[in-house]
Formats: C-alpha cells, structure tokens, sequence
C-alpha cells in the first residue's frame, strides 16, 4: 500500500486537484450504515470474480487469489477486526481496498467490468431477499400464534363492535382469525415483491454495461437471482423494489397497530377482557400500581416509522433524471430500519400473543350489554314474513323501548314484544340469546363456533 | 312512502329522538362522491337479490320487481335524472329509498341479508378492479409509444448520465426501455394487486355474518370475482387493497415523474434535445416568447397527490380497532382521485409521447462533451493487461491532462496519450469514438444497437 | 371579439402552429378548482389597476371601464350567471377574457405591468388570509365550549390514564383545559403563519418585475398586506407559506383526533363517561339498536387526508428550479381541501361539544378501580421520611397485596397497610381517597378544583 | 447496591411476578437513543433538586449529595466511562440508578415530585431549544454565504426560467437573494417555534402534578424557560412542538433541494453555469472522468428523510387518548436524525457555496437564446399607446418570425420588426438588450442590478 493510500486516497481521486474536506468526507461517507451489506458484497464479488475467469477476463491464480483475499475479509469482519474507515466511502471502497492489500494485483483486477452502481443494486437485493425471507417467517409465526389462540377461543362469546358500539356477538376465535386473514395477505404481498426484488443488476456496470464478455446468466444462478435486469440503465437507477417492499411493510405495520390498538383497550379496566404477561408490560417510574401494555403501545407507534421511511422513499425518489444519482446512497438507512422495525415488531407481537390470557367472562358480560341480537330478531321477523326494512324499523323501536324501561332486548317480556310485531312468538327468544346468535351465522366467512374451526382447520392447511 | 320520508328520513332513524342538524347532515353525507359507486352498487344488488330468490329468502315476483326498479334507476342515473339527496347520506340509501319508491315492498326485502358495511366493501372492490383494468390498459399504451419512439432510434447516440454528468454513451433506445422495463413492472405489481382486491366481502353482513342460508360463492361468480373474503369481520373492515393500489399508482407516477424531469431538462435550450408538440406545451400570459413544457411539469407536480394520498390512507387505517368505523367513509375521495389522476396522467403522457421531435444532432454533440468514452480507454488498458484500478487511475491522468489542453480525449494526439499507458496503440481510437463504445456492450441489457434492436423484438412480444 | 377568440383561443396561442388536443386542454385546465378565487382576483385586480392609473400607466377612463367591467363579473359570479370555460385555462383568463368582452380596449390594458405568476400567487394569499381568520374564529369557538364544559366539571372527577391504564384521578374540567392549552398553541401558530401569508407578491411579474413604473406599496396597503415580498423571483416560485399553513392544519387536526379518539373509547359501553346527542350520532342499516359516535370517527379519519395534503405540498416543491413552474398548479386543490376540511371539522365539533352528556358516577366508578390513589399513599410516605424510590418500592407491594385480595388499596385496613411501612398512620386513608388527592394538586397546572377554575377563569381572559 | 440491582432491577419492577425476557427489555429500551438528552437531564434534574430544597422537600445535606453525584455523572458520561446498560431501560433510570449508587439514601429522593414522564418531556424540550439555536446560525451562514455570492454577482447577466425555460433575463445576485428571502422565513419560523418550545413541563409529574408544594416558575427560570406548561395533562401528553419543529426542517431542506437541483443542472456541461470545488464532488469507480455534484444529491435526496420523520410524528401521535402513551417514546429518534440531517446540510451547504465557480461567460450565452427580451419589446409597444393585450400578440408574432429566420428577437432588422407593429422606431434596440431590460426593472423587489445592489445591503443589516 503506497504512502498516498494511507492518507486516504479515494480510487477514484486521480484527477482532481484538491482534497474533500473532513466535513465533506463525513457529510458523503456511508460506509457507517452500508457495512451491513458486506456479507452480500462478499457473496456477490465472489460470483463475478469466478465468472470473469471462467469467460477469460482474469486468470485462474487471479482468481484464487481474490477467493483468499474475500474469505480472509470475510472472517475479519465476522470477527468485528475489519478496520472500516470513512476515508474509503464505502463498504465497496473498504473491501476493495483491503483486497488490495492483501492480493495485490489480483485484486485491481476484480472491479473489471463492474462499476458501484451495479454493485450495490445487487447488494441491496441481496439483502433484501433475505430480509423478506426472515419477515415472511415471522409473520407465519405470528399466523400460528393466531391460531393457537383461536383454537383455544372458537366458542368464546365477545362483542364484535362497530364503530367501538356493541354490533352483533361474535367469537373470540373468529375475531383472530381476522388478523389471520390480514396476515395472509401480508405475506402474499411480499412474496410477489420478492420475486421482482429477485433480479440480477450486475452486468449493467456503470449505466450502459461493459465491453467485456461477461455471462449474467452464470452470475444470477450462482447468486439464486430469477433472472437478470433486462436494461442496463433501468437496473442501476430504479429502487422501485424497495419502495414496493416498504409499502408492504407499512401494511404489516398497519394491521399490527389494529391489534394494539386493540389489546390496549381491552386491557383497559372497564374493559378488562385480557391481560398481558408481566414480561410485556411494564410500570412506571411513580404509579406503583401500574401495569402498562408498552409492547403493545411502542407497536402502534413504530407504525408512524415504517410510514415515514416510505414517504422518504418516495420522495427521494421522485423527479430523479436517469441514470444513478448520489440521492439513492439515502435508500439504505430507511430501507434498513424498515427490516429491523418489522421483524422486532413481529418477532415481540408473536411472543406477545403467546402471553394473553383471555378474560372470558368479561367479554361475554360486555356482549351481554347493548342489545347485540337487535339484528337477530330482525332477521327472526324476516323469516316470518316482514320486510326487511319494516323488520328494522319494528326493532328500532323495541330498542328504544328497552332502553326507556333501562334493560336489555332479551329482557322484554314477550307482551312488550308484541307491541312492536305481532308476529313475534316465543321462539323469538332463541334468536335473542348470544348461543343462538352466533350458532345461526354458519355460511362460509361466518362467526358460528363450527365455522370457526373449520375455517382454522383450513388455515393451518394453508401454512403447510 | 310516507310523508316522513319525504322529508329524509334515515332508514335507521326508528330508535332516534332528536334530528340531525344540517350541519352534521352536510358533514356525514357522502352521496357527493360515492354515487360514482352506483353502477357497481346496482350490479351488485342485483346478484343479492337473485342470490336470496335462489336461495328461497325472497320470491320470485320480489326479483322481478328488484330488477325492474333497479334498471330503472340505472337508466335514471344514465339519463342524469336521478335525484340524489344529501338527506339519504350515501350512494346505498339513495339507490335503495328510490327502489322502495319503484318497487314497493320488494324493495324493502333487498337489504336482507347485507349491510353497508359489506355493501360499500363489495362497490368499491368492484369499481377498483375495473379502473385497474383501465390503468393496465394505459400503461400498456403508454409502453407501446415508448417502443416506437425506440425503434426509431435504436442506434441514436445520447449522453448517458449519471449524477447528470456526462458518464458513457448510450442510445436513446436505450435510454427509452429503461422506462419499458419500469412500467412493466408496474403492470405486474397491479395484476397481483388486482388478484387481492377482487374477493367478495359480500355476506359479511355487518361484520358478523348472516343467519340467512345465503349463497356467497354464486355470488361471487356472478360478479366475476376469484373468491370469498374468508373471514366476515375482515371482509368489512380492512382496506389494504385500496392502499396497496395507492401504493402501486405512486409507483407508476414516480416513474412517470423521472420521465417528465428529463423532458423537461432536455426541452431547456442549452439541452434541445427534445420539441415537444406544440398542443402539449403552453404559452405564457406575458412572455410571448415562452413554449412551456406543461404538461410535463404537470404530472411531475401530480406525483405529490398520488403521495399525499397514500400517506392519507396509512394514517386513516392506523389503529383503528375492528370491524367497520366511520373513518373508512374517508377511503374514497383519495382512490377516486388516485385513479383520476392516474388514468389521466397515462393517457395524456402517452399522446405527449407520440409528439416527441428528437434533436439527434444536439444528443450527439452532448456526448462528444466530457469524456464519455473515458471508460472505455481503461477497458481497452484491462484488454491490453493492465489492472482494471490502475488502467482507471492512468485514464484519470489523461482526462485531466486533457481538460487542461480543453480538449476531448479523443482529439488527444498518440503520443499524447501514451504519456499515461505505454500500452496505448494506434487502435485506441476505434475505442475512443461513441460508435465504437455503443457497439461494445452488446451483451443482455446492453446498450449495442443491435442489443436494443433485440431487446424491442423482446418487449414487443411479451406486450402480446 | 374575434371568431378565434370565440373558440377559444388562448391569450397566449399567437405564436404556436397547432391546437390543443381536447385531452391536453382538460388536463392543463384549473379553472374548474381555481374559479374559487375569482373574488381574490377582482379584488387585486381592482388594486392593481387603481396603482396603474396612479402612476400613469393607464388612463383615467381605463380605469373606470376596467372598475366597471369588474364589478359586473363580480355580480356574474355572484349570481352564477359567469360562463367559465376550460378554454381559457384558469380564473384569471376567464376573468380577462370577459372583461375585454365588456369593456373592450381598456380591459387589454389590465395586465400591463404583472403576470400570470404573481397574480396566482396573490390571489393565494388572500385566500389564505381569509381562511386562517375563519379558521382562528372557529378554534376560539371550540376553546369556549370547552371552557363552558370544564367549567360544569371542575370538580368532576374521572380516572387520569396513561397507557390508557388508570394512573390518577383527575377532574373532567382539568382533562379539557389540557385540549385548551392544545388549540392555544395553534391559534399562536396560525397568527405567526399569517404574517408571513400576509405579503404581496404582486409586482414581480413573471419572475423579474416590471420596466413600468409600479408602487407595490400602494397596492400593499390597499390590500390589507403588511408588506411586499422583497425579491420577484423568491414570489413567484415559492408555495411555503402555504404549506406552513398545512403543517398547522395537520396538528389542529392530529389534536382533534385525540379528543376524537377519546370520545369514542368514552362512548362505548364499558365505559359510557359520555353520551352523544343524537343528533351527532347515526345509526345502522341492519343493526337497530345502534348509536354510533360517526362525527368523532369522521373527525379523526379526516386527519390522515389533512396529513396527506401536506405530504402532497412538500413533495411538490422538492427540488424545483426557480422560477414558476406549473407543478405549483398542484398547489389549489390539496390547500383549499385542507381549508374545507378543517373549517368543517371544528365548527361540527364545537357544536357537538355543546350536546356532550357527561355521566359522572360512571367516571368517579372507574376512578375508584384502579388503584388510582397509590401515588398519594407513595407520597404520603415521603412526607413521613421514606426515601421517594423506597416509598414507591413499598407502595407497589402494597398493591400486589391489595391485588390478590382482589380489593383496592383504600378498602385495605391499617394493619395490612402497616406490613408494607411502619410509619403508615390513621391518616393515610384521607391521601387514598379521590377528592384527597385531587385537592392536593393545588400548583400552576395541577387537577385540583379550585387550581382548575382559576385556570378556567386565566383561560377566559385570554379569549378576550 | 443490592444484588438485585445488579441484575437490572428495574424501579418499578416490585409489583411484578415475572420478569421481562430479553427480546422485550431489547424492544422497549431507549438508551441506545436516548442517552443522548444527558446532558440535559442533569441539567433538569440539578434544577429540580435545588427546587426541592429551597421548597423545604428535601435537606440541604440531601442536595449537595445530589449535586456532588450528578457532577460526577456527568463527568464520566463526558470521558465516555459512564456504563449505560438496556437493564435500566432509559437515561433516566440509568442515571437515577447511578446516582444512588454514588449518593446513597439522598439519589433516592431525587425522583420526588416528578416523574419520568414530565422529566423526559423537559429534556426534550431543552434539547430542542438547543437545537434551534444551532440550526438558526447555520441558517445565517448559509445567508452570509449566498450575501457574499450575490454580492460578487450583482450584475452578471443569466436567463431567469420559468417552467426550465427562458423567460427573463436576470442577475444571479437577484437570483440567490431570493434564496436569501426564503431562509430568513425559515429562521422567522423557527424563532416563533422556539417560543412554543421553550415551556417547562417539569411539576405535571405523570399528568396530574403533585401533592408537594413545589415551585415550578423558579425551575423555569433557572432552566431559562419563558414560562410554565400551564396544565399538567397537556405538559406530558403533547408532542406538537417537535411536529411543529420537524414541519420547519422539512421546508429549510425544500428550500435547499430546489438550490441544489439547480447546482445540478448548472454543472451540468450543457449549461456549465458553475463548477462545483472539487473537494465538493467525488469521482466515479469505473468513469474516470467523472466529477460528480455529490454533496447537492444527498442534500437534494437527504430532503425525504426529514419529510418522512414528520409524516412518523405526525402518524404517531394520531388519535392517541391522553395522557402519556409509550408510543412517544417513537418521538426521539426521528427528531434527533431531523435535527443531525438539518445541521449537517447546512453546514455543508455553506462551504460549497463558497467554493461555487461561476462561469459568467455561459451564463450570458444562455441568456441570449431564447428571445429574452420579448417582454421588453410588448412593454415598449405599451409605452407607445398599443393596449397589453395586442402588443403582446404582436410580439408573439414577431417571435414565430424569428424563429423562422432562426435568428433572436433582435437580430431582426427595424423593417423586420416593424411588420409586427408600426409603433416599432430604432430605439427599440435599447429595449431589446440584456442590459437595457435589467435596468429597466429596479423597483422594490426587481433585478436591476441598482436595486440588488440595495436589497444586498439591507439583507446584510436584517442578519445584524
């Protein structure tokens, strides 16, 4: 290494006629965040070395020696012994470099028919296919969980709410399975931006490819990529991917927030249908008695993150003239926090859920409260003849005539009943209890207890 | 009808004591926008009801009048001679008071089995699916002008740039497919999209489902949709579809956006490498001189709506507690929008496309300017057996060697550039000139004119 | 008027060769959105001629047929009767146009000395103006029926939560003043939004003013401005008081949401601390018995699309060149929307504020759940000697205890309590009871009554 | 310190019978943030405890130990020996903890009368205040900065765009004042977000204040607070101070994204308007002739960041019930980077401005392309009697003509020109200079270089 290398000397210095500065050096370095890309940097140098030997661009000892250099590299930064220095820009710069000066001219010759531009679109997708894998993991984890405890609740009775007010009863069981369903979106999402994520860049060099040889094929396979970036312009300046796959991760983020939202206001003490583990609840620095659900709560405002990195995104973005602009070096922060925030959020949710324990007599006391079989003894007038309209509107009234007399539908008497259908007999109180409710809605999608099941049953299928 | 539902009765008024007051009538309506819903409400309605006649829950003679009271309220709408009322909140309640009004009693069994909240949730699946239909359709537009704008100048040479500086020479084919292959991924992000929205929320009811022995899955195939949403309270109360399509627009117009910046950039007369047809460009009120690239900044600008919209729909979704709440009435004005917007932007880019005059002169003499076949001469080192890092470095020398003759690489003498690499040879010209760049990228994604020739026939083909 | 101008040919067409497509010509138009500022525009048109004849610019007798033509559209628009057309673009061509129609070569005259571009961005700002006056009255609104109703419950007590977990008691009256003090803060952001609104940008013309000896002054004061923008082309190209006027919308908006989320958590069974006046309420049409809190649920989704426009705001500036271009089109729509939107939303909460009906036993109920008063006893320990951190360690003992009792911590005897601190006395049961411990937080700021009703009454003042 | 301790007991933990596992202590812990706020906090805390002995809470003897253990807390957080540990969950309880370990009996007294949740709210606070201030001096640099350019620059000729293309002829000192005008509004918006900031929330405790007899103005005035959090619910629960602050940040880094686009585009060889130092562009890894405008980009690209941390606030603190939620704790993060990226770009920023290299020679070229001066000819026909509106057209006319000899506006000869309009003499010629027109337009506000001159000097005397 020359005397000039160690002050720092960029490779690509040679021709200007002044220094950057510290402030610049530190302002454009990003070597501080994208050394997390190393081990894909890696993986991926190592398929183009071995390819451009095998199209004779470089030579077998060349590539023997650049093999040595990278595992050495490799174990050096396993080890936390890799000396990363601002001075070298980047992850690219700073392997590069000690490649250098440990194979020497082997290693000038590894950047041959590649550029950065190519480099780290490759990097990026690299890491993010992997990323996407852990995160699709994970939410089949917190699919189970779900799963799990519907198992458990597939007949327990709570208020389904609508606007936060007493609808109709539904199970417990039924009501998880609905973030089941969201989840099971979630992942489909993903696997579809996996598969454009999926695409070899390298090849494209600088902008507009290379003069030499080379065979993408060969790398995409080496490297699991579907298949290569058809223009070499497009794969250099588009992060289109990582958008998609921040938009996805908002969706995630934003079906978690409901179910927090939830837990929150069900541990609520008026509410008191769950209680979370102490291991996920935590007190306060002054209320002694407190027991806070701050997973759940850190959650539902981790949601505002991940929707920040994707406006970040987007307008980072937005307006950019092909090819590559400095601008996208801001792509990786964001996109990184995205994974970190998403997989801790699910890998804690999915423990979380394991912890609830299920307050059932409070959930049915609550369905107990607000005439939640309103709708059933609409619908038991329907089946004897009324209108569906003039069925509502019969009820409506027998609400509110049960609110005067302060008691429930189902507390009527049958005489008081009558006074607003005369069609109502004594069969009506079957549809009025919760039982009968739930047990009546058994269709495909519906909240009957034997629905329920059938439907986990289906779910588990699905998760293989 | 009654006198009191002359003077806009709600169909759920029965249990109230007190009216609304204009302002909150004004503030909850939403007939002012959802009526766009109405032809997809009344297809919908009209495969309900055949459902529940086949499924023996209204008879034959209801079905009959049904149909006919909601044809005749297609044609009214048509005809622009429905009266919509603020007074019956939404697009659902219009259609419905003014089917009772046609249809009598029939027309109140129509609700049975349903509620707005799996109502809307069907109407705006269907109204989604069908204007993604008409996105796909644009964007194919859109790059099929990009293809014939290509084919015309597969072998144009332009400056390739990167950070907007002269980088290498590509073709403006090229430079075109890199948007090719953009907006293909586009189309591919809404056909998985489109396969998530169209799922029937319909028997969801409420959110609890029905005690009714209905018939989702021929309802479902009668709409054309794929399948039943599996669950009944996410059927009503998730809106990820809507938001994943907002997510996959503000794609597309991002792409659209880097286009428009770069029209803009080249219609600038320092660039003129581009003249925009007269009919899209604009004048000014008091330069007589002006010829604005409008439109172009136009969509530009429309990219921060699709955005804002987007992050609108995040932020109403978050944690919202299950099922339905009001906040969702809020999903609607920002899709429509986002499907205006987008529809328009497409189709208007398209025809501004087809009106392009290119300035190849102006694209060819930027390239002779900064040294854009610079990386070529280091290939041309690496081929004679230099290093690539130092070949890059010696070139670097030379660049700067010639910035300070103010000429071009290229018009440097041998002698000159042998100064930096005794390897350099008589043959270093063919290297130097942007022919001879052009045609060395030949491989997958390269910029060769016989590559982009290739790659057009490809893009044709897969556009069917 | 010549036959060309009849169909429509623009101010500017002079020098192009073809037409707008009827495509183009719909996508560039605004006057469909901008046409509300039509009374904007005759205003500082009726400003700007007054300086033009002041100065000699015009003629007296332009003047009076300009001033004349100008009222006469202004009582068109009034009356509905002004025929506006796509064909000329926006609601300043269209005025234009028709003045030239009434009063002939004078009206040619108007546009001496501006633009297009300062003209808009004038128009804007009286907008703006007028809308943060209206929006100002309408938050002192909602600060007085806040006021009214802090005032009723001074002494109200309810469970103070964080984590929505109950922490202590406060008053009703006290939780109210903390949304006070909120819309107190935005008021003061919206008063120093507005005197940055408040400068004229007439003048600068296009971008680089005028060669017509204009008094910018003059038209300044005339129109209410408090000063002029000090650089042409900083007023023309630049949107960023609009989009502070955005920002502040955004957090009145985020605190409404609040107040929002509170009322729905309030009016759920569970709870029920507060009654909604039905006329505020709506119900269900399928479910009878429904009374759901739509208002508040609209209000809080209503902050996502306020949020959105802001979002869309910024990405629209990010990175334009000066001067104009037409992205800033883009500005209207999303900025009269947050406008209607926010107006909107205080006025009907200001009145639903009004119909609030506050059930205090069920808030005092909650209030006694809880362990709420545990701080006071740790308190009270202090007072007796024991180390803060000690106390608190003692205290939360005590309420484990008291837990698996199943009891609260006041309804635990002296002997139990004593277990957990020698120095607990006879005295303590006065710190664990509600009213005990809301009077003892007497300071600026705290929940006790008599502290409340003075913050009540420094509340008032400050209202004038 | 007690074994206990020493395995990461946490204050509050007493209550509860398991222990938090490994993945949630990870998941909620801020330390590794918010260590940062410090210095702040004993900053707080010091002025807390001389409170608390002046009020008679705590002793003499209690409060030199506190003041002793804080200054030596503070002392090892400086030298980087401070042990910070995720057990102890936030700064807070690590420096509480500390402190107790070092003072005894006394540490544990601090936490009197407070709780974390006003103590983190203060520390915030104060941070912020800082913050502002620093940011508020880079502002004046950048404005120092862009004074001297102007200065340099106050009659060299460049064409004004709108819409990227020629419209004006300008100066580029008028062209960077109106850089000048936008950042003196953001330093306005800054000192009015100050004023919000700078209130002690310190005495709200964990919402409800405290039964101590605490003097909170005193505190304020020590911490150099303008005054008091005048209700306790509101002092911990609302973040719209930092929301206030982030929607500031984002629009200094709009204003700095559209500079450096033009940077870009002005370095760019076509236009060549400046040269960038070069210790303000970096190179390529592959092109060695590149010098690319690195630093403009990542400021350009860093503007998303700052809009995506204030759509996370805002996202954050959407319908949060009062008072404090852990979802806050999601507060910190986004305003430290708000606040990091800011500073850095305006530091940055400043010196590259310094360093810019203006070619004056292209920047005059340009502006005598593109019929600069068409205005200036409409103006002169209106001075010759002819109405706006049809000198106008009369010029546009004259432009086609122009255009059609490919030659400018006054390349014409008199008779040329004179077909468009009779009024046309000879000194027409003085009209249609570059020179002419800018001397033409010296009113308040214009870009007559006499008038830059003026608006330099009081610019310099508004910076003090």
């Amino acid at each position: 290494m020359s005397a000039n290398d160690k002050t720092g000397k960029k490779p690509w210095s040679g021709r200007f006629a002044e220094p950057a500065t510290g402030l610049v050096q530190r302002f454009t370095a990003s070597v501080a965040f994208d050394r997390r890309l190393a081990v894909f940097d890696i993986e991926a140098s190592l398929a183009h070395a071995r390819m451009l030997q095998a199209a004779g661009i470089i030579g077998q000892a060349d590539l023997a020696a650049i093999e040595k250099g990278l595992a050495q590299i490799r174990s050096e930064i396993d080890a936390g012994a890799f000396a990363w220095s601002d001075a070298y820009e980047d992850v690219h710069f700073n392997i590069e470099r000690r490649l250098i000066e440990l194979a020497g001219e082997p290693g000038k010759r590894l950047h041959t028919a590649r550029s950065r531009n190519d480099q780290v679109a490759t990097d990026l997708r690299l890491f993010l296919r992997a990323a996407i894998d852990q995160v699709a993991a994970l939410i089949r984890s917190v699919q189970r969980a779900l799963l799990d405890l519907a198992d458990e609740h597939a007949e327990t009775v709570m208020p389904g709410y609508t606007h936060l007010q007493v609808a109709q009863p539904v199970t417990f069981g039924h009501h998880l399975l609905a973030y089941f369903e969201m989840f099971a979106r979630d992942a489909q999402r993903l696997a579809d931006c996996r598969r454009r994520v999926n695409r070899l860049p390298l090849g494209a060099a600088a902008l507009a490819g290379t003069s030499f040889p080379i065979d993408r094929q060969r790398v995409a396979k080496e490297l699991g990529f579907d298949g290569v970036c058809e223009n070499s312009i497009d794969a250099v300046s588009d992060r289109d991917f990582a958008i998609e796959f921040a938009a996805c991760a908002a969706l995630v983020m934003t079906h978690l927030s409901r179910f927090c939202e939830e837990i929150i206001i069900w541990a609520n003490p008026r509410f008191g249908f769950v209680e979370i583990a102490d291991g996920f609840s935590t007190g306060s620095s002054i209320m002694p008695q407190k027991r806070n659900p701050d997973v759940a709560e850190l959650i539902r405002g981790k949601t505002g993150r991940v929707n920040g990195h994707l406006v970040a995104l987007l307008t980072l973005m937005k307006g950019q003239p092909l090819a590559y602009n400095r601008d996208n070096q801001e792509d990786k922060e964001p996109l990184f926090d995205v994974v970190d925030t998403l997989t801790a959020c699910l890998a804690v949710f999915a423990e979380m859920l394991g912890g609830i324990k299920v307050q059932r007599e409070a959930m049915a006391a609550a369905a107990r409260q607000g005439h939640a079989t309103a709708t059933d003894l609409a619908e038991y007038l329907v089946r004897k003849g009324v209108a569906f309209r003039e069925a509502h509107e019969a009820v409506a009234q027998a609400v509110r005539f049960a609110e005067s007399r302060n008691c429930e539908l189902a507390e009527l008497k049958l005489a008081e009943l009558q006074r607003f259908s005369s069609r109502i007999a004594q069969d009506v109180y079957d549809a009025l209890t919760l039982e009968g409710s739930l047990k009546s809605r058994s269709h495909i999608g519906g909240t009957a207890p034997v629905r329920v099941k059938a439907a986990i049953a289906k779910a588990r299928k699905s998760l293989g």
